[in-house]
């Protein structure tokens, strides 16, 4: 079997965004579009960014029209400005719909037609600009991987695209963003990071090169989520998030994600709920139906977790993995229901539908029909 | 503290080498210099992939005349070759000489002067053509790293050449291209591989994403060497091999290396010797001299080896891991003192002045003095 791994250049640690002009100059722009998520506006290091970014001479436009969740239109609003003011590279800094954007308008300032013609897998011919991202959530990985997610306004849906080319050029990831987060998105982002290590652990598509991340990251999720919500000024935990976000894009960007992802993207598609939370919601119920596929591979997440799993049988240590999801999930406050987040059930069968289409269905571990799609919304409920 | 972490697209499996046409295609390729060991002209799937690549309306130039280890007149010889038939691409194919020197060619092709000029740390300022490297051992790691070693024949010394410009675009990891070797070349380049991944986690310059590519690496030499070196036919060793060398190359290539290789690179400027089996030799020397330095992970190193460590201190712990790599040295057969290569006492203290001015030696964890170093080389006549 013929595997595939790749990544951006990768800058990380405290200050490392300090050193956003040199990557601008180092990839050749010199008129930069930045997209940037409206809730970082007032953070004193965004200011002090631009202005090192001034200071070398470059010139930029700000971007920050963006909702919850990353739309088709707002693409093309930021498409139009970077054309009117004839930008040369994209710069994402924001969370994952803030990423996803930037990537979504470097794809089309090079690429012709809608975004809607880039849905699936490697449907991008053109060379984009060069991409330079800056997560402010842990996270997304959007800043490392082959992804973007972007809403069809028109049809409700949350259309995959995939691509190499969609991986950014350089990732800076600097602990010192995430300290202004709310106790509420933490805990949603973290639990996303989780999602992503395990479905990328389990996936048809995992390698050696992925698995080494994705473990890394469930154990530092394990370890540090709960103190990185319980306060914003836990540095080492919001560190260790960041570390744990960065690992776990790097697994799902090559080994891809599964039916948690694929479900999630149908009801984001649908409902203007958190991308993190529908994640968290989902993850237990897709992991008791996967467990048989990959045991071994689940009693590994158990220890991973840091349950004590010696004279366990493998199933016993997979289905203690599960348990402690539920828990950490419960610790930090997290939904436990999709209903809690909004009435979802009579869209089920549609979502069941888009569900089981998505790109990420594709490496889920298990055989997956419609009725078991449906069945694991209505577990989820 | 800020830390990078880069690497090429990464192609590996069992027949990834039947990609290399389309590899060349991708990155603009036309008229390929493929830098090639002598040893593997007669294999077939050479001749498989350049029958492919002519099919894909590629021409290309093949240079192997290499020697043990990379010479800058093979370097002056093939740049001769790479402008006169124009070439617009670097391929190596073959073990780390052959890599390092397809990585020099690529290097002045675009930048003037000798190899001399770029000696050290960031000297690259053009930038270079399109590099795809297929690895033939398990091996250097040059596939995926940032150095390039070449010998500089006047001064008889080993000039280490470190750029990002030097990481290649594409590497192509295929265990088929592994199945020939002779055990001592398996077993020399196998105690490479653990050298580089346990000098880079004990590395000054370490960082997560270079621990757990390293750590991994151990494990699998820990596991896999002994029976990759005992039979040409197990492929799942050969292939485990494979992946442990590609994780130590990502691991070292961002986390650099240390005392071993500093000393080697300078007994391999002066005498012709296996690479790994001098770093072989020296390594658990080093491990001795570098334990207080940071005893957790030395301690850690055992584990990874299989040793058990319960009820021991993390002193004994590390201990029992240098005895590890001692008996793993033994069992398949490497030597275990320089004199068994040759008569070296008398370049000690040339030697050490040189390798104490090495690249590597920065980032060695303890601190090291001249008088150290010729103590060094001493125990391991």
């Amino acid at each position: 079997m013929i595997n595939k791994f790749v990544m951006p250049e990768v800058i990380f640690g405290e200050e490392s965004i300090s050193q956003l002009g040199e990557c601008c100059a180092r990839v050749g722009a010199m008129n930069v579009f930045i997209v940037c998520d409206p809730s970082i506006l007032n953070e004193e290091w965004l200011d002090d960014i631009l202005k090192s970014c001034l200071n070398k001479g470059l010139k930029y436009t700000l971007f920050h029209e963006l909702t919850i969740n990353p739309k088709d239109f707002e693409v093309e609003k930021g498409l139009l400005l970077y054309k009117q003011f004839e930008c040369d590279a994209v710069i994402g800094i924001g969370g994952g719909s803030a990423i996803d954007v930037a990537k979504a308008i470097a794809l089309l300032s090079t690429n012709h037609g809608s975004i809607q013609l880039y849905e699936g897998i490697d449907k991008i011919k053109a060379p984009l600009p060069p991409q330079i991202m800056v997560p402010t959530t842990a996270g997304s990985g959007s800043e490392v991987s082959q992804f973007s997610i972007i809403i069809d306004s028109t049809r409700k849906k949350k259309m995959t695209i995939v691509s190499k080319s969609l991986i950014p050029d350089i990732a800076i990831i600097d602990p010192k963003t995430l300290s202004s987060k709310e106790p509420q998105l933490t805990a949603a982002t973290g639990l996303d990071v989780l999602t992503h290590a395990i479905e990328a652990y389990v996936s048809v598509a995992a390698t050696p090169l992925t698995d080494v991340q994705a473990q890394s990251a469930i154990s530092l999720v394990a370890e540090y989520l709960r103190p990185s919500v319980a306060s914003k000024l836990n540095n080492k935990a919001k560190s260790k998030m960041a570390m744990a976000s960065l690992q776990a894009g790097l697994a799902f960007s090559n080994a891809i994600l599964g039916a948690v992802h694929a479900m999630s993207h149908a009801v984001g598609g649908r409902f203007p709920f958190s991308h993190g939370e529908v994640n968290a919601v989902l993850l237990p119920h897709v992991m008791e139906f996967n467990l048989i596929a990959c045991p071994e591979k689940f009693a590994t997440i158990a220890k991973l977790l840091g349950e004590n799993t010696s004279g366990l049988t493998t199933m016993q240590a997979g289905l203690k993995g599960i348990e402690h999801v539920r828990n950490l999930s419960i610790d930090i406050g997290a939904p436990q229901r999709l209903s809690e987040m909004g009435s979802v059930e009579e869209y089920i069968p549609e979502m069941s539908v888009v569900a089981l289409q998505d790109a990420c269905m594709i490496t889920n571990p298990r055989d997956i029909t419609l009725k078991e799609v449906e069945a694991l919304f209505r577990q989820a409920l």
